[in-house]
């Protein structure tokens, strides 16, 4: 199912469940049938699968009257990012496709050869954003503002020391993370100011659950900047594929519930074009996976917020 | 005033005041008083200075046998970290003490050069640990596991684009992290794996609050390896103060109340020493700030848990 984080005009956030291009209120649905259910992502989440059987009898066995009255016209909500507080950073995977290390060894003085294991780095919870949301450029603090498509997983279940061949167990389902980085704020090497921007993790527009995936290693990815595409690839390129990256930062990190992976890009980043085309306020971006949809942001200039 | 977080036996965790070496139980003086205090130090920090103001208050006006009452000898009672679970993020700084930038370039290919701006690195919530707990050696993932003495710094105000001059009043208190860093875990110069492993972050015993601590830019810190001293500086050989720090920061990031700052250590660590020196299982590490205390910690073996 496609799961959704909303809100209407200034209300708190709640859940929902996309049908029909409706939004059906996943409290107010578990309220209406007497089976409660949360009215927060990560809440449901935690329920696993019990909680998506849970509601999709509900959903099935709603009548029409039942239906409308926990029932949002998509038109009249805002969609949130999925997660919009993650309960720790998002972790991201660098240079996870073979032409993107290509492209970065040309412009980001990156190394040429394959990464041996996954080259993780993070963003903090702070940085998430949803759809249709701005994105901020300082230009006192960059001015090499660069779009990634990604496709993000979305743990299920967590642990220690996962295997490889159960890896795919743990996730939940999938979203899209469009992998925000301004390449000339890297710190004696290091990537958080340039990925952890406050705006630079916008995520949605919703969340796919992994039973709607038929196989999330070849999924066509593609990233629009204005109207004119600049990623087009597919999720069977990645170096190292879900299970490698699951199994490979559970050996160092414990994982949880809820937790995050934008899995890395593709090439057609803007710092590896020639001559080099970084985002600017006004522009338009929209981030697309196969099965999930597509991400739009706008770039905005700081100083007009 | 010097605050703990602390649990009996397996018990949930509790917020106590340390007075006369004894812990004062927080929630259970307020209630003692009819004057509530939370049990928890993110909700204690969130109330600000009245917090601290009321704890005293209590403190002061409570009778003998109150006190008791609402009493634990340290010795019955196990400290955790101070914020066992932090709300986002840990930031660390690198390079911010020039021997340490020096030993660094020779020993880790950094840059000899003084960073121009603060090195921001990030440890996950999950790398928190407290005092007299074990820092978990992997043996298949690090054959260079190193210490790093460090003041770290609890915000008691977050913000965006926080002033220089008015930095500090957004500081709730002061404790320590000993910045665990497994040398040999950098990938594609990420120090990500390097700093964030579970139990990298040894944090406390105590938390001071900021009234105790007349000049955080004038503390000796210092890191004994097995009783022999390896590290002995002061704060005040800081590149970036706490000032810089925390306006850097929140330039791109949105700091929060609780958010932690580790702020960097001094030379001496085993990268650098010649020849090296890395921590092993068995290994006795403390780390020690003035005015705060001393952070005891044992290294074991992954195998052996």
């Amino acid at each position: 199912m496609k799961l959704v984080t909303y809100r209407i005009n200034h209300t708190a956030s709640s859940l929902g469940f996309i049908e029909d291009n409706m939004i059906i209120d996943a409290e107010k649905l578990g309220h209406l049938k007497q089976s409660p259910l949360p009215n927060n992502m990560l809440d449901f989440i935690d329920l696993g699968e019990n909680g998506i059987k849970q509601a999709v009898r509900l959903l099935n066995t709603a009548t029409k009257e039942e239906l409308e009255e926990c029932s949002i016209p998509m038109a009249n909500a805002t969609l949130l990012a999925p997660i919009p507080r993650p309960r720790k950073n998002i972790f991201g995977i660098g240079l996870n496709y073979t032409e993107h290390v290509a492209e970065s060894a040309r412009s980001l003085d990156t190394s040429k050869e394959l990464p041996q294991q996954p080259v993780i780095f993070t963003k903090p919870t702070t940085a998430v954003t949803g759809p249709e949301t701005d994105i901020i450029h300082n230009q006192k603090v960059t001015q090499q503002l660069d779009y990634e498509v990604e496709l993000a997983v979305i743990l299920g279940k967590g642990g220690k020391n996962i295997a490889k061949e159960n890896a795919l167990d743990c996730v939940y389902g999938y979203t899209i993370i469009n992998d925000i980085s301004a390449r000339d704020c890297r710190r004696a090497g290091q990537w958080i100011v340039s990925k952890g921007q406050d705006t630079f993790a916008p995520m949605g527009p919703v969340l796919v659950t992994k039973d709607e995936i038929k196989d999330p290693h070849n999924l066509n990815l593609s990233l629009k900047l204005n109207g004119v595409e600049k990623q087009n690839s597919n999720t069977k390129f990645m170096l190292f594929n879900i299970n490698d990256l699951i199994h490979d930062l559970s050996t160092v990190f414990t994982l949880e519930t809820g937790d995050i992976i934008a899995t890395g890009t593709p090439a057609g980043v803007g710092a590896g074009r020639t001559p080099q085309e970084f985002m600017w306020p006004g522009d338009v971006v929209e981030a697309t996976v196969e099965g999930i949809g597509t991400l739009k942001n706008t770039i905005v200039d700081s100083e007009s917020l």
